[in-house]
């Protein structure tokens, strides 16, 4: 049995309702809920437990959509580019899209939205030399050899989420539940009355669960099953179209976004780019919508004396809980699945008063990639326990009211292990939430900014999961910093020119290059490049990793290359000569803080970094700490090993690259990175790099001394929380103002001293 | 002894007058040579060979440029970026280069030619912002923490040549050898009158060879030894700038260039990149005044009875051999010292009676890279062997007069296995040049051309040796052309559009997006786009490496994407799904054409592809013969094994990025290499992607069975030319209309079929 009770969520399956209420039992669980075609038996409803309700609000109303087809979701598409071989050319408009997904809005009104253009020479098709009939637009008056496209409206007849689940377990039959939209007065309207009578009929609800408005994140299916997934963008706005939409914001913006706005030559808008400011202007419009739809739900939930919590994925486009009017829908609670610790700091820091996480495994057969979980060849707690490692770190640093599970429990039966690690991890869980509750824990010094296009809209997230996004260097940062001892705050590009970073000490930036992450265009006003030098040479530190501040058409394509003392060469500078160095250690830095920092251990034993080919120093003047022989490819350099690592093909004469550089810059310093992975040494690394940048000492109190450990301050508990964050048992020691404290940690272990 | 005599120059060198003539006997010589720093004695002189003279027109005139400093060479400059802290900023003009180079030409008529440059706002400072004194710019009303640089002309003040091999070889108190510029009057007559005085001087002399003549190429040296060379560009017109020419150019172009159109930011312009309209009109107004000043100097040693080679090297800024006016110099002969197949090609192919190549290794001591040659450690018959495989290739297919060798006889002592390999490959030259003079050898059916944005200027070489430009994917490519049996062409982009193609079959376009290879924003042009889709759809074949017709701002990054099925992400569509594929063999091929291809060897053993990050097949219909799981790495991927290979890093997650593909078009075809590398059977594997592109068997007759020999057929002479490239033995057969014929060769082997 669970040393504690509550703030723990657990499924309830009907037919299995002794071990449902058994297993609440031994978890300490306060809340049961129910799950996708699951029913909570009265046998559990009566229990004595909260109860958690998932709605949907926008599918399973079928009725009312084929009553009101124009209220049918909708999206812009393009058409399979077409090569014109005479002077007219005919493109059929849905060709190559999965038909289960689409269906022509080939209304009037619809149309008048439409576009078509010569992809070949970028230009529109004026109206008069194209028509549409049956499925298919007719180009006249083509240029032979030139690719034509038609940018069209459709509705979305099949909601995206049920229409996975449906195609995935083979639902055969079963009807098709078609997405409805709000936009539309009737169905805003429908959506307030079907929920009142919902709460009327759910009289045993405490939580409403919304999952979870109105808006799907992006996802296009293609005919081909080899090419199914044509696009899919987490938390971009395409599905949020419709013609009342582009009516409503041309009436309210004074200029009518287009559809090419969204179909960029068929690119579409991702996440990980920069957006433009027609793009701002539709998110602005749309999240405005939600926020105001959404409320008048949640007021009905709340008059109905039931909590609103929604669930963060799906249908949250618009929603974001970072986005400036999140507060206003009123929610109660947010619920996040998470596999990583930069997904509990993402739940933890929006304003609700309830932040509860769904750990992984869920109680599946199988899970992600197709792997056994629960059945043979699986093996839960390992799985809990590796999630454990991820997630836990961000529990010790930012409180979480709440944990659950998802699934189904019968299928916990034979795994005992399992049952008895969530025991112990829930306890654990609980333990962390009394100390936050007592205070915040011990922070370092430096405050920590992280520099990108969104700024604090897409805080710790990029765009989905970890798996989904792990390669860009910056989710590898964003999950590292999660658990570490700094405060963290995400910074767009105008929060820089208002000033904002005289609250900070350290900036990082970090992707490819005119990516979102990196910035793109931002870089190219001199203004941002101003406030950025003059706060390094005022003491800040720039730690840039792959191709930060990166944008063409200067001298220097990074434009805080100044700063970093590195730059990359996009081949214009190929015949330029390269400056000669050799990786410094503590024995040959010539700078005696770094030297001081080297042997304190600023790079750790294990720690790598990515050594990406075309950097090179600007004047010289930065320590290269870690290099390699690399063409175009990335290799792993052993840090501060002294020597040059050497990749696959590359010969005597291939010039090594710098991969890790420190260089002073006026009072500040500026750090390079070719690349960052998480690891546990990787992590003890970057924290080191943050205490150098800022000037404080790598081996100061509330360290561990094995980097491959780490450790946590709660002062008004009076207690030390220290981690194994590998799966093999290690020795540490945590370093405070009274020496040094000894700590054996079991494989995944935690450990609490008391202080 | 030598079977043959004639066609060979070899150095002789005083002091070794027997030993000389006795290796001009073994090597069947007809031709002594001086070096540098080398006098050849009465005995050499007057024993009956030709004599060739080097001269080397613009150094070795000190006296007479002190007496008109205007005349020494110049060049414009950018200082090092100057960060401004306040509302004004000191910039030391040469801070950072080499002082043994470079002089300040702070003369009035010098300094209206300077800029001065906001480099962070891309803005130029007008005039009366900034002032110059003592070396030194202050610029005034800068924007604190921008950075400032002043484009500036300078003398050389030391002939780069000679500064290289002073430096190297330390020649302590020995004059700096001043180069002076013929596009002064003055300095123009001097030359002509030392011509005549010297051709009087030297009667022994048969042959001028000119060492090149007035400009060289671009090596700016930099003030630390950490970066001694800050740049080098083989190819390039830097250095060819003068205060007249400048004015010069302004009275007959009618618009002035500018500092800024060389400096272009600190980048300058390298070969590598294409040049813009300013550059090409540069080139153009240089060209014609080196072959109007070289013409004189020729017909003065024409005129002194004496024959005027020039070496295809240093000073050879202006006189490309493949420039459109070079047969108007009068030239007799060209002389290029060779690494590489590709360098003999570009020898052959120049209008000239004489084309002779420099074999390596030189008779030095050390070698390229330090290494020994003619020294204890060295073995210069392998080295000479390995040269001559690839050498060797070239001069199978393309004629070449004369071949030879530099440095000092006597190293070649106690070396004999190398005089009697060199005997051996002297026969063997001797040889190769009386079947051509028969007739041309046998070629396959596909004429190829090579497109790019130099086109003819550039054909075979793309800017030095093979070796300084290996990280090219093209330089491979030539080099396995050099030795094919096809003929091959180089073409522009202009040439395309202007009908040229229609002489092809082939054609290849390959390297990194926005190089002079690739070609870069050439392929914005609509038209270039269609003429060659239109093409490739009536029966012409693209084969693209790397970034191929790679231009931002269009749907597709490449722009023959339709035609090759592949195209690349550069981040834009980093969430766009990915066509599932299979790597296909002879048996899962579902094209006949194809998988007949394949069960001849299309792709044969041994042959890999780099698979190069983020490219992705556009519309599923071109056949993946290789392919990998890739980050942004390169790694070698086995063809056709029916595997994924996979690099360092990438998860069960990362989709496989298509390596090598092929794909039917309209009646042609689209082949796509994510890269190509130089290897015997990557060699084979390239004749065979281009057989199959036109539509022929890849096991035709003049083909060898082993991938590792090449064979080649010279008709007239009746006779089959069979070599190994490799230093192996290997069976093979040669594949004739009458069956085929075996034979053994040795390492390095050559061996004569008669028929």
């Amino acid at each position: 049995m669970s040393r504690k009770t509550g703030g723990f969520t657990m499924p309830g399956e009907a037919g299995f309702e002794d071990l449902t209420l058994e297993l609440a039992k031994r978890w300490g669980a306060d809340v049961i809920r129910d799950s996708d075609g699951t029913e909570l038996s009265d046998d559990i409803l009566n229990a004595g437990y909260g109860i958690y309700s998932t709605i949907c609000i926008i599918r399973d109303h079928n009725e009312f959509a084929k009553a009101h087809p124009e209220t049918v979701q909708q999206t812009f598409l393009m058409s399979e580019p077409v090569m014109a071989e005479s002077d007219s050319a005919v493109i059929e408009l849905l060709k190559g899209y999965y038909l289960g997904q689409f269906r022509l809005n080939d209304s009037p009104e619809s149309m008048a939205w439409w576009q078509v253009f010569d992809r070949t020479a970028n230009e529109e098709i004026p109206a008069d030399r194209w028509a549409y009939s049956d499925g298919k637009v007719t180009v006249i008056g083509t240029v032979p050899y030139h690719q034509y496209t038609v940018n069209f409206l459709c509705y979305r007849i099949w909601e995206e989420i049920s229409m996975y689940n449906h195609v995935t377990n083979d639902w055969g039959d079963k009807e098709h539940l078609i997405p409805i939209d709000p936009r539309y007065p009737v169905c805003r309207e429908y959506m307030a009355d079907w929920m009142r009578r919902w709460c009327a009929e759910h009289p045993h609800t405490t939580v409403v669960r919304f999952t979870s408005l109105f808006y799907n994140f992006v996802w296009i299916w293609g005919a081909d099953e080899r090419h199914r997934n044509e696009y899919t963008d987490w938390a971009s706005y395409d599905f949020t179209v419709s013609v009342k939409a582009l009516e409503d914001f041309r009436e309210e913006y004074g200029y009518a976004i287009t559809s090419e706005d969204f179909v960029n030559k068929g690119q579409l808008h991702t996440t990980h780019m920069p957006a433009d400011r027609v793009k701002r202007d539709w998110m602005d419009f749309i999240n405005r919508f939600v926020v105001e739809v959404g409320k008048e739900l949640i007021d009905i939930v709340h008059e109905a004396g039931k909590k609103a919590y929604v669930f963060y994925d799906d249908s949250w486009v618009g929603l974001e809980p970072n986005g400036k009017r999140f507060p206003e829908f009123g929610f109660d609670g947010l619920i996040k699945c998470v596999f990583s610790g930069f997904e509990v700091r993402l739940c933890s820091m929006a304003e609700v008063e309830t932040h509860e996480i769904r750990l992984h495994p869920y109680l599946f057969p199988v899970g992600l990639g197709g792997l056994p979980t629960f059945a043979e060849g699986g093996d839960p707690e390992r799985d809990a326990r590796q999630y454990w490692l991820h997630v836990r770190r961000g529990l010790l640093r930012a409180p979480i009211q709440r944990i659950g599970l998802g699934g189904y429990v019968h299928l916990t039966r034979g795994f005992d292990s399992f049952v008895d690690c969530i025991e112990e991890l829930s306890d654990e869980f609980r333990d962390f939430g009394e100390m936050h509750a007592l205070g915040k824990p011990y922070t370092f010094k430096p405050r920590v900014a992280v520099l990108h296009y969104w700024g604090r809209l897409r805080s710790w997230t990029l765009s989905g999961h970890f798996h989904e996004t792990y390669m860009n260097d910056l989710i590898h940062i964003n999950e590292a910093l999660s658990g570490l001892p700094f405060d963290v705050d995400f910074l767009s590009f105008d929060d820089v020119k208002q000033g904002k970073l005289a609250e900070y000490d350290v900036v990082i930036n970090a992707g490819r290059a005119l990516s979102a992450w990196s910035g793109g265009d931002a870089w190219a006003d001199p203004e941002l490049v101003a406030v950025l030098t003059k706060w390094c040479a005022e003491g800040g530190a720039f730690i840039g990793v792959d191709e930060p501040s990166a944008v063409p058409g200067f001298g220097d394509y990074f434009r805080m290359a100044p700063v970093l003392g590195v730059d990359e060469d996009t081949g214009a500078r190929v015949t330029h000569g390269r400056w000669a160095f050799e990786p410094v250690t503590a024995e040959t830095a010539a700078d005696e803080e770094l030297a001081d920092a080297l042997r304190r251990g600023l790079v750790p034993a294990g720690a790598t970094v990515k050594a990406r080919a075309c950097r090179f120093l600007t004047d010289g003047t930065a320590a290269v700490l870690a290099a390699a022989k690399v063409l175009s490819s990335e290799v792993p350099a052993e840090c501060t090993s002294g020597e040059i690592a050497a990749a696959a093909g590359v010969t005597d004469d291939t010039p090594a690259v710098p991969a890790l550089t420190v260089k002073s810059f006026g009072r500040g310093k500026g750090i390079y990175l070719g690349g960052f992975s998480y690891s546990p040494a990787n992590v003890r690394m970057l924290q080191n790099l943050i205490l150098f940048a800022a000037g404080e000492k790598v081996d100061q109190a509330y360290t561990t001394v094995n980097p491959v450990t780490e450790c946590t301050f709660f002062p008004e508990a009076g207690r030390i929380v220290v981690i194994n964050n590998t799966a093999e048992p290690q020795e540490t020691a945590v370093r405070t103002p009274d020496g040094e404290t000894g700590v054996a940690l079991k494989p995944y272990g935690t450990s609490f001293i008391e202080v």
